[in-house]
């Protein structure tokens, strides 16, 4: 089977989100003794839950983060506040569990797994999932990211990452990135496949500064006229523009929505993935739950397009998986609602 | 000693927040490994904890939730959508497990505390903490709600319970409440004591009908130039239009910033009650989280009034302290991060 072969199978797999279901825990939610919607969009969440995993009495008790590391050609144009080798030191720090995704990690008590699927240089490390598909992306500006060959090779490890963890029972997946230079690339392949404008989109990344905001505009502006990525076709925006994590998240998200699994997006690169995903599946988008409102502006852009309400607004811009994994929490509650309160009659509470 | 010496004592030991240490965790925050500021609301978080402990290093480890149950004579009104019986049924849930702050506080490792300050008939349970006070409150709008011995009696009781609880191991106090008619007292509270417009305040409850706001308005405006309530005087207000679950929250967190805990605070009911021991002592605020924002539109009201943000937007309304208690993993978050993260020099990583 061909590469393309591989994906379109699993691609087709995708079903739609129970909705059936989800009424039945509605109704459900309502015996509970507590007045009727108070509380909130964690009933909401409990509804999705159930139509996700096709449950009324959904649970979400084993999260696992997928953190997928990659190098970007572009940030030779000095689009980043930070070097290019931070992308490899940081995925040291994640093996040895210094970082902020491995700190929110633990306290969800989840299962963590590193990927590297295109850092630019080798890194070892025993825990580390080596996957990487070439050497860092090419500069957009002066050649196209990838090929299309490996933008689908890579979806496929993120599909076979995400599934490999559900096997070993996670039942609730986080994606999160490490990639220097990644809301540049985000930025390109959300203002192809969401037509909107770049201005609306470019923000700080993790803290260039402000008067370099043009400048990463500029480069996006002459690299998109340059590449020409066709905007309904996910796979040609990922070689023309792309970024190996966020082409590896894609699949994540493709793995876990194909096994009923519930995401949880981290921030603007994370959304950007999801919306490739949602790109090849339109299903997928009722599998996606949206951890945080980050401080980048295209993030606000592609939460809308999704038309979605993150859960939580921090003021984080940090990436790694950080704000789903803080936002993992409600996610459980929901559950725990659901599962564990008592009803009226049960409870032998008077209705309103 | 007087009951009022008693009390006053206790509002003398309650101490400035330290800066100092505020500002060495400010500054350690600054070298792990994450671009500076990234973690957004959880810095400044985080900042807040070395505060209120002294300690640059927090730990929140070990959460506690204090429910105080009470009655309210001005339910006899008709001001709530829930018949004044539902106050005891709902204790007897508390005491079941079954309700949602159960549920939430056995999701934290919480340990929970159920005190009845005030039910209007006799509750019985093993685990029930009885500091009742009186059966429930007066109607204000005929008589004052209780005497001001008894106002002080309920606030040296909520000290009494948050100490308990500090001395057991409790490291963070959530408090919450139950009491059919507490937001009719409550913004009653408010109206006085924040000087507030009442049709900015008054909200839907615990879900009446639209058109009754307008009835509970006018009862708690009548009832405001009957009783006349002290605006600089927190003792009157709770005796003419308060409510004992009020008062015993107020003490609760006098307790609680008295030992240099930090206090979460839910929704309406029990910010209104923060407002109060804020009055008492103004170095009290400094010691308060809000957990989240509530529907009901008297708590924006109030937030505002103490320069607060809440953690979670998530539309609850509910009460009991569910919002504090799931806005308390973001606090632990916090205090993991300065705990547990890598600085940059210890994980070999380049800064920007």
């Amino acid at each position: 089977m061909t590469l393309d072969n591989r994906l379109q199978k699993k691609i087709d797999e995708i079903k739609n989100v129970d909705k059936k279901t989800g009424e039945q825990a509605r109704n459900y939610i309502d015996t509970l003794t507590k007045p009727q919607g108070s509380l909130g969009r964690l009933e909401e969440l409990a509804i999705q839950l159930a139509e996700i995993t096709a449950n009324p009495f959904p649970t979400v008790s084993q999260p696992g983060i997928a953190v997928f590391a990659a190098d970007h050609g572009v940030a030779a144009e000095g689009v980043s506040a930070y070097p290019q080798e931070v992308t490899a030191q940081m995925v040291l720090n994640f093996l040895q569990g210094g970082a902020g995704i491995n700190v929110f990690g633990k306290q969800i008590n989840a299962l963590v797994n590193i990927v590297d699927v295109g850092v630019c240089v080798d890194v070892q490390g025993e825990q580390l999932i080596n996957r990487k598909v070439r050497y860092g992306t090419g500069n957009f500006l002066k050649e196209d990211a990838m090929t299309k060959e490996e933008a689908v090779q890579t979806i496929l490890h993120g599909i076979e990452v995400s599934e490999n963890m559900i096997d070993k029972g996670v039942n609730t997946l986080i994606i999160g990135e490490m990639g220097i230079g990644n809301t540049t690339a985000s930025s390109a392949i959300l203002a192809v496949i969401a037509g909107a404008d770049l201005n609306k989109i470019i923000g700080l990344g993790t803290g260039i500064e402000p008067e370099k905001v043009k400048f990463k505009r500029d480069v996006i502006e002459k690299a998109l006229g340059l590449r020409k990525p066709l905007q309904n076709d996910p796979i040609d925006i990922l070689a023309k523009v792309g970024g190996l994590e966020i082409a590896a998240m894609a699949g994540a998200v493709l793995g876990a929505a194909s096994k009923r699994v519930p995401i949880l997006v981290d921030g603007f690169i994370c959304t950007t993935a999801a919306i490739l995903a949602t790109a090849l599946n339109r299903n997928v988008k009722d599998y996606l739950i949206i951890g945080h409102q980050s401080m980048e502006p295209g993030h606000q852009v592609a939460i809308e397009f999704l038309g979605k309400k993150p859960l939580l607004d921090l003021q984080l811009r940090l990436g790694e998986g950080t704000g789903a994994a803080l936002a993992y929490p409600l996610v459980e509650a929901a559950c725990r609602m659901i599962n564990e309160m008592a009803t009226f009659s049960s409870a032998g509470v008077s209705q309103s």
